[in-house]
């Protein structure tokens, strides 16, 4: 079976450098995978990508060695499920507040006796190749989003649920949950606590902790302070800042 | 933020004329929308339209002022943030039949603290503009269907959730539920009666009524009764009898 | 092989009914299938319609008996092709101005001896049934749009092409090509006059007449000329004006 | 209304023989629905399949006679009504483990006063014709697939449930959760046993027995045994093993 | 009729400032519209877009004021005035390179007299308005690419057809049939020649001129110049250059 | 530059054995990408494969080391440049009947100075790599099909244009346009012989001879002939067979 290389720079105590797809296409989605990037995460929940566009991004991030992705709308087994047969070698999960919640969602990632995924991997088999049903449960990530107070509340328990691969925060709803106003960057001093203490307890229970970012400069202070999953804003956002700073530019 | 038209002929005591689309193409809805309507809903529930069918169906409304409007599928908080984060200005839910199901819904539509809604909208930003965070709580429009006769008994509760903006009447599943046979046009008193108790509540509770009409002068009359969200008919059904009168008019 | 309706209707001398498809969607065509057409014309010209769009759509009027046609773009053989092989059982072709555009439209659609259309029926063979090659020059209709001045000029020839099954008036081109404002219900004397001419001329050739028509009552008017293929308006059209109807008598 | 035939191969005690569907794609439905099944099932669940690829997929198999069926990716009403609006004559649900979740199955099956299914058959009206409000609930099967330990041990309350047609075993699945290597042709005694028992509680339940199998070989078998619904492979298994098959052929 | 705000700057003298679409999606298409661009090329040449591609950009682009306009694969009639009908504002053809072809250009972007575009603006007619027909001719911009050798020796015929309102150069097709690596942002002094060359005879006759630029750097240098349509790069360079950007950033 | 396998087996006097696409959809695409092809050529011509059903089609292929070819579906130098823009490594061209007709394909196929195609290598940047311009002529192949009499009576003439790569009999064609009936296992002497003819001149002029085949073991056959290029069925056909005979064994 074709290795998680996620797993494999994890393993090496290296962050992943994770793009971001909220583009529909699998031009763009091609484009990114060339870009270096360790992986990139098909975004289900706040993208335009519904299931059927996300077929074809999963087959252009497969010509090349680009780690696919997904995360999925809500913890909703038929989804997630559905996003694995494909061929993602990972499920971040939006809103996992509680040990059901992160239960439920490793249950989803793995074939019995471990969970309670259901067997036909149909596209995964070619990406992965046919000795998948072996190696799935082992190679496949769970990745629970930390984003609300009520999940602060719960972290031990989230944390601790066996089989949890990875922890992702999203900056923004976690800010928002918390009072605050959303931002990729925050700089609100209980925001950044909040994420100090789930990196405390992520790796405390030996999870890897990822975290979206607006920037690089973001990205890069993540890394140092133990983040192993890091994004950088995504396609959506590299188009439009890129296409608006040529404009700007002419018209000064 | 650019503002929701049905907000603002609610506020004038005026009914927004709302046309349906269930026609999974954004050709044919640019051509509804460029007919006069206020509003537009595109139906995913009985609409032959899945997440990805609407998007283009949405950037086609918004060529024009018409409010873009969804009906989802079911209560699933997903697809409600989904076609949130496209750039609909309400959801209309169906089967909203106790406080629970209109608290979960409200839940779906409302960002913190009034709500569970995730941050990142996507195509909202576009549509509405960039200072989208701030307004869209008091902006979207939130509206349950009331169409059961387990809705019916729950009236009072369904009606006083806080954040209900308004509700909708499916007059074919009332009177399926109540024993009838589905029809868009009720003459059944038992059917008569259970709308006009419903729009006794909503008015009771501050919410706007809303309801489907399958003529015009159905429409006329919902709205001499004091429903201020009248849909006509649909897509499907104005291509249909137009095309079938063309047909039979020259076979005669 | 699966008949040719309107080969049949026209051995009786009788008109056959067309509806018209712009919308590039399955659904809507389905819909249209089930008006009561004697046959659909699916619009690859001016409708919105690409030929990835008409597949689902041919295979939507093969739930009916209603028989399939198409209008393509240009008189260009690989499209003509494709739409035959897709199962269309007639090719409608604009701006056929001269015999030797006659004559390369006919060879795009038959068979060696009689023409030049390369053998590859994929659809077509589903649809018809697995005696395709043999009957397939005897089925398909080969109908060449008759719109131009140059074409008036040049209507012998057109019209005495060996394999021409009939030809389309266009009364919008042709009203523009003579100098007046394009419509479908031409009433200018020299345009009405040109209709004339073709018609006797088809007539004269034993070419079967076919025309588009604004609205039913001019459909009726072509039957009685003696027209033998005649277009309503379009689904386009029905939507666009079945809603504007509901709403123009709600606001009134 | 159109006839379900498979209810009518089921009162004669004769087993529907059943295709199934992992490619989304139209034209694949349709080449499937010209061979000769007496369904066919669009796979949404392991499938490659979103609902709006399924829509085109149930125009191309109602070009023919073949019965269409979905298997939806979970237990969701959304979906399993959405797909009888969009025509399918019943639903095969992954996962049920409990009466519960039987007779949610069949709520969202059924209309009033038998379930909750909600009213507004948009395709299926094409399909069935204008009387299939009158017929729907005795003509679309409600079929539950028995896969799990969990199953198993609520057999009888499951296959008691008022309303349940057909029960249809994955036997990949039902070897996992057992402990086995998933297998469409199992031998381990343990699941063969297993498959024995779910049949004769369908039987004393008067329940549609229905499988899915590796093989014709193993269909004959599993028919014998007294299965009623059995489907051989997939097209997608099809596809590659003939396609596999003639490179290896010429290769040697 | 809509306005085509290039008519304006140009009679203003100023430069329209012009983004480029290659990637397929109407939801990238929507983010570069609200990046301050005057007008929106749809690439249907080297850009991965197909027809039906392309109509969804389309309505994107129409719920901003930017202008629409479409490169098409080649000068081929049918293509020409498809895009015309589905509402662009003007024509970029490829590879004009005689007299004939500038004739041929135009001849399919006017209505008769002044060409042979055929009538049926299905979705112009909701962009533009309804008279479309009586001021498409004088709105809708023919603009030829001067990009070959054989263009340069035919300039003056190229320059002199009544009715072309523009022309483009394609600095890399030039570069390469001048004998030279293609390059957006050419110092090869022959090149450079060709382009004042081409610009010289441009102005000598009133035809405005476009160039494709490779920064905005490049731009602002060529509108110094007297280039009235400049292009900077396009979405898929923007997307790759700004995703690289970071990832490399990230990596040292 | 990746290498184009076809180029390194003919340089070994090996045959590379095709595979054929019909079916408009990535993922059977990619499950015949698996099946040990050396190339898969995409069928625009007979295939129900438009522009924009290809692009994913391509990207499927691409996760495998399987060479992408394209049949066109007739000699237009658009969707020749558009097919190999979009990463195609060789473009078969349907009736190439004379002498004129090869140049024009070559000239589609090769940049300037031995053709005119048009520079924007699209996606084939990212498949081929950034060297794409330097190698593209020496690597895509344009490859002819002979299957009229027209192109038997001009062989020499075809055979020797400079740059042609290879040819392709396509035997249906080749026979219908004899007079006899199509098929891919011709056992018409006359058609026997033509197909030696065309292949002694292949070999003659130093032109790599393809042909389609009906069977593994007419694939063989010609093979021994000398054929370099053979293609057995397609997807349509195995799928088709695989299916029937499945059917055919449960029903006897």
């Amino acid at each position: 079976m074709r290795e998680n290389r996620i797993r494999t720079l994890w393993r090496q105590d290296k962050a992943a450098v994770n793009g971001w797809l909220g583009i529909p296409c699998g031009f763009s989605a091609e484009i990114m995978a060339h870009q270096g990037w360790d992986s990139l995460t098909i975004d289900l929940q706040h993208g335009l990508v519904g299931y059927s566009d996300a077929v074809p991004m999963l087959q252009a991030i497969s010509t090349t060695e680009t780690v696919p992705l997904a995360r999925v709308p809500w913890l909703e087994p038929g989804i997630v499920m559905k996003m694995l047969d494909a061929g993602c070698y990972g499920i971040i999960c939006p809103m996992i507040n509680t040990r059901a919640d992160a239960e439920n969602l490793i249950a989803a990632c793995r074939y019995a006796p471990q969970g309670r995924r259901s067997f036909g991997p149909a596209r995964a088999l070619l990406y992965a190749d046919g000795d998948y049903q072996t190696h799935a449960n082992e190679t496949v990530l769970a990745i629970a989003m930390i984003e609300t107070k009520e999940a602060l509340d719960n972290l031990d328990g989230i944390m601790s649920t066996p089989g949890l691969d990875g922890i992702y925060i999203g900056p923004s709803d976690l800010g928002l949950s918390l009072g605050f106003t959303p931002t990729l960057d925050p700089t609100e001093p209980r925001v950044i606590e909040a994420i100090e203490t789930v990196l405390a307890s992520a790796r405390k229970h030996g999870v890897s902790p990822g975290i979206h970012c607006g920037s690089t400069a973001g990205a890069k202070r993540m890394i140092e302070l133990g983040f192993r999953l890091v994004t950088i804003q995504s396609d959506t956002r590299f188009l439009a800042s890129a296409a608006k700073q040529a404009v700007d530019d002419l018209r000064t």
